[in-house]
Order: structure tokens, then sequence, then C-alpha cells
């Protein structure tokens, strides 16, 4: 492919306006999402608890802005202020929810349109992750991490929401926290904010900004495409084991174990408890 | 009744001063409320934890400020800074809590101030539900979703702070949220905030502003004391079985059941295990 | 001692600079707190959660401005643009939870080490109250319960984020609020915001505000190591049960039973139960 040509589609993309559609999208695989999360018992649910269901799914749509606004002391309610958005997110969940013979439902799982939605959805996830690094560094240029975090929640806020969220369905799983078993979503948008916070802080990036967003959005959607057809979950996980068996101790408690120190019974007994 | 007199009583209720007797109305029955919630066990824990007794008072007396605030971004302790506010919730829950041989809880038991306090407490509601919805108004004058979930939270601000206002007091019960069971006071809320707002964006209301407030505030006190005394808990039943069967799939999953399709057998299912 | 020494002194503490030592100090104890807190199963923890493991303990360290930032509608984030002093959290981190044969715990651990970094702490306890108090009056000239709320929380908020720190662990423990069976911590916190407020707004207190300042850390340094050196956990136990006979019905709760009123019978019971 042509190096120009592509650095110009690079610049469209970067440009691309969310507004309706990536917007329809988000919203379709939220409201599924909330379905798929309420089980078998979804239909009768949300017939007993429309509003329950409701602000449920608007909290999914709109978590990743209410998170970040609320740690970055900002309204909360302010996501809510875009009055299209709202219709779009209330008009997609009364269409998974309530439609007759339930058509909405059946029409988003069908595979071509889950798999052109979920595309959509992390070109959008990109963009929210990036205008999440983007608004935290204008707020604190020098607090790398704040932008780190802000960018992470704004990809993935629904993941951080989620025990809130089934709060409001009157269900409590504490164990489901988002940084116990953080998610493909939630390690993907932590590497992507590093990865803008680099190319904007740091000169370590000499790619041009746009190619580097470009990068993200397809590592995204590559992956997003790989887990819907072909079924791989966690690309991130030999890197993980690497990491932890370096940085986080594996070695060295190989070693101890092996010398016979470290409370090795100690640690098989704690293994045994917390699995 | 001449309309005039009614128009001059509805302008002199939109003016009414809040404090001191409505406050002390209002505070009253959250402690009362608050000592209720704890049930047989109510005296013995005001003895043994008096600071979460206290705790818990307070957030329930200005719990619609501090959700309000929370949500808008604004400071969620300000409602604190009322320092004879405060006096009057600290005095009334010592009265409801801590008198010798319970006389103030006694007194306040005693239905003819239960149905005085009551009633103030329900002007005092029509209040703050308005002055919610024109505080969501100045920040976001377009955002027609945030003034009715800020007016309905400044009218019923305790029910949704009932998980954290137990939680101070060491008791956690997820399934008691709001918005499972919304309580008849935030479905009047809620409808009254619908209300303000039309009344104050659209052409849709044509009578004075006082009468729409003042007809609120009648609505309010009105299923307040029917409540009381006869025992009507919440008129807005039939109109939501209607708005279900119309909008929410009744009629929908009636016809599906009938043609057999549906899922009947997996609804009946469901019925089950979420009953 | 000479009086005009002991005043130099007293404001050479005021002066004291918290950066780098004191830091090093509180997050090294907050680090080993979040350990403890994991119990027997903590290094098996922190090798197969250490993002959480990482989160946690820097809520625990942070937990005093993020609390009190989040109650006052200022960035709850904002403590985490102080580079330096995450860094010096992340490191001592490390150091506690992952360093080779457990070294760093070890040291950690070791008495001298620990009463040096207690006294350190309690050090910056004060002066966190100090500056919470300050805070909050600079806010709420007039509101003296936000200043002591403002001042308690900043002097310890890890008692108050520990359920959220054990849920970001995936553990949820309702009944371990703070407010149920305030810390020793807590108390001596809330007893300097009053004394800080006293000194600040009123003239009951006419000694030196340097004095003032200095008395209290010395209390807060003379209780600590009564605590770890004598196991003295809580002197102000006795003064509670006082309060609470005098104001909180103690005495009249016993006159009524000795008058055969105010129900003993179900306060008996009430009792069995709640105990």
């Amino acid at each position: 492919m042509d190096p120009e040509a592509f650095l110009d589609l690079a610049n469209q993309v970067i440009k691309l306006k969310m507004y309706p559609y990536f917007d329809v999208a988000h919203s379709l695989l939220c409201a599924l999402a909330v379905r798929e999360d309420l089980g078998a018992g979804a239909q009768s649910f949300s017939r007993k608890h429309p509003l329950s269901c409701w602000l449920s799914t608007m909290l999914v749509i709109f978590a990743g802005g209410m998170v970040a606004n609320g740690l970055l002391g900002e309204p909360i309610l302010a996501p809510l202020k875009n009055t299209p958005q709202l219709l779009i997110g209330t008009v997609t969940w009364y269409l998974v929810f309530y439609t007759p013979f339930d058509v909405g439902y059946k029409v988003a799982k069908f595979l071509p349109v889950k798999v052109v939605a979920s595309a959509m959805k992390e070109i959008y996830r990109a963009k929210k992750v990036y205008d999440g690094v983007t608004h935290a560094a204008k707020l604190y240029p020098n607090a790398y991490v704040i932008m780190i975090i802000v960018g992470t929640l704004k990809g993935n806020g629904a993941g951080f929401t989620k025990l809130l969220e089934r709060l409001i369905r009157g269900a409590w799983t504490p164990t489901a926290m988002e940084t116990m078993q953080p998610s493909f979503y939630t390690k993907a948008s932590l590497v992507a904010s590093i990865i803008f916070v680099l190319d904007k802080k740091t000169d370590l990036i000499s790619a041009p900004h746009a190619l580097v967003y470009f990068g993200i959005v397809i590592f995204f959607v590559y992956f997003k495409l790989s887990s819907i057809l072909l079924g791989i979950h966690d690309p991130f996980v030999p890197f993980e084991n690497l990491f932890c068996a370096l940085f986080m101790g594996g070695i060295w408690d190989s070693l101890a174990k092996l010398l016979g120190k470290g409370q090795p019974k100690e640690e098989t007994k704690d293994a045994k408890k917390t699995n």
C-alpha cells in the first residue's frame, strides 16, 4: 500500500465523526451487554423493572464519561446533556428489550450486524481513550498516571461501573471487580493510553500522530474481530506472565522455593485458599 | 372558591419560608424513619453507636442536596454549611433517640403530630423538587433528562441513599435499591419534575406558574395524608400497569404467547427465578 | 525545659517538611497495612493480582486527600498529580510485596523501623488534619462541622475507604464500617480537628498556635508509641463511656429500668440480637 495513501487514510480516521452511526453501534452493544448480563431472566426482568433496566443501560452507555468526570471533579451527569446521544441510547435500549417477537434483539445478535457494530465500537473506543488522555493532560500537564487512568476509564468505563450497574438492578457481585480480573478491553485501553501519553509528552515515538492513532484503531478492531470470529480472547496473557515472572516475584519465588526458604508450605496453603 | 383568592393563596404558598418550621418537620420525620428502619434494636443501637446513628440521620436529612450536588459536580458536604439546619437536625435526632422515657419518640409518633409534620414535609418536598429542576436548568438549559433526574433526587434523595445510610450503620441490603421498587415518593417527585420542566421549558402548560406549583403541593399533601389516614399507598400503580402493557411489551408478549412463540416456557421459568 | 526553647521547637515542628522522609514512612506503613489486611494469602494474592494490589495500596496512601476532595467537589484524582509522592508510594509498595526472600517486608516489620516510621506517620497525620481544617475553613468559613469532618477524614482517610479498598481486592466486608467501630486514629483526628477549629475560630484557646499544634503532635506520637510498645489501644474509652452515660441515654435508661418502665424486656431482647 502506498505510504502516502495510508497516511491520508489515517488522517481521515482521526477526523471521523462519531455521531450518529458510531453512537448507535456503541449503544446497541451496550444494551446487548446488559441483556446478556441479565441472563435467562432478561425478558421478565425488563417487563417488571423497566426503570431499573433503562437506568442501568444508560449507565453502561455513558459509563466512561461519567466515571472520568466523577474522578476529575466534573459533573457526573454532564454526559447526559447530549440529548441526541441520550435519545439514540433510549431507542436502541427499547429496540433490544421491547420489540414485538424480540425482533430487535435477534437482529442485533445476527452475526454480521454484531461484527460491524463491534468494529465501529472499537473505533469509538480508540477515540474515547484519546479524548480522555487529552482532557486529563489539559488539566494536569505533568501527571502521567492521571492521564493513563482517565484514558483507561474512558476506554472501558462500563467494566468499572459493572458493580454499580448490577446494583441498580438489585444484584450485588463484589467479586466481579474489574481490578481483580481486568478484561481485554481494560488492558488494551491501558496500553493505548500509555502509547498516547508517550506520543504526546515524550519524543520516544517518532511516527506522526495520525499514524499512532490509526495503529491503535487497527489494533483494537483487529483483536475485537479475532475475539468474535476466531475466539482469541486475550493476546496480552503471555506478556503478562513474562512481566510477572520478571518483576512481580515469579523468579525469586521459584528460587526461594528451590532453596527451601520463602515459606513454601504457607504459600501452597494460600494458593488453595484463593483459588 | 373564588379563583382570585385561590391564585393569591398559590402565590403565598410559593413564597413560603421553609426555615425553621418546615425544617423541623422534615428532620423529625427523617429521624423517625431512621429509627423505624433500625427496627426493634433501635434503642440499644443508638446507645452503642451514637456516631453512626447521628451520621446516618444527617445523611437522610440532607440526602437530596448531597446526592444532587454529587452528581452535578458540586461539593457533597455543602448542604452541611447551613449551620441552623444542622442544629435543628441534631436536636430532633437527639429528641427522637435519647429523651428520658422515650418521650420525644412517643410525641413524634403521636398521630396528630405525625400528620401535621408529614403535610409540612410534603410542602417542603415540592419546593425541593422545584429548586432542583431550576438549579439543573440553570446549569444545563437544554438537558431535560438532567433536570428531571435532579428534581427527582432532590425530592426523594433519602430513597436513593438508603443503601449508603444502612451501610453507615453496618447493614448492607443490596436488594433494597430504590430503582428496583421505586417508592411513591420517587414516582411523585418524578412526575412533579416532569411537570415543572414542561411548565418551565415548553408552552404545553398554560396555567400560571404559581397554580402549577400549588397543584403539585396539593397533590403531594393529599396523597401523603391518604397514605397515613386511609392506607392508600400508590395511586400510580394502575397507570404504570397500563403504560407497561402498552409500551413495555405487555401486549406483544401476550400476543406472542398466544401464537406459541416468544419462548413461553423460558419465561415461566424466569418468572419463578426472579420472584 | 526552657519554655522559650520549647516554643522554638514547636515552631520548628510546624515548619517541618514532609517530603520525602515522612512520605516514605507513611507509604511504608500503608503498604504494610494492606499486606496485613490480606492476611496469610498476601503473597500469593500479590502475585496473582498485582494491579489490584497496587491500586488498593495507592488508595490507602492517598485516601485522606481523595475522600476530602470527593466531598468538597474537587477532583478525586488530584492527589495523584504529585508524581514524586506517587513514585515513593510505588517503590515502597514494590519493596513490601515483591523483594526477593521478602527482605523488604521483614525490614519494614522490624520493630525499631516500625517505631520510627509510626512516629513519623503520626507527625504527618497531625499536619494532614491541620491542612484539612484550614482548607475547609477557607471554603466554608462558618461551617464548623464541615471543617471537623474534613479534618477527621484527612487524618484517617484510610479507615473510611477500607470498604472500597477491600472491594478493589474483591472482598466485601460491609460490617467493617469505620462509623460503627471508630478506631483510635479516627477519634484522635476528630479531637484534633475540634481543637484546631477552636484554636482558629474562637478565643477559647489562648496558647500560641505553634504550641497547640505541637501538643497535638505529641499526643498523636505518644499514644501511637504506647499502642505499639505497651499495648494501650484506646485511651478515649473511659471518656466515651462517661459521655454516653450522661448524654446518650445511659443514666435515663438505668432509671427507666429501675422504675420498671422503658420496655426493659424489649431492650434485653434487642441487646442479645445486636451482640
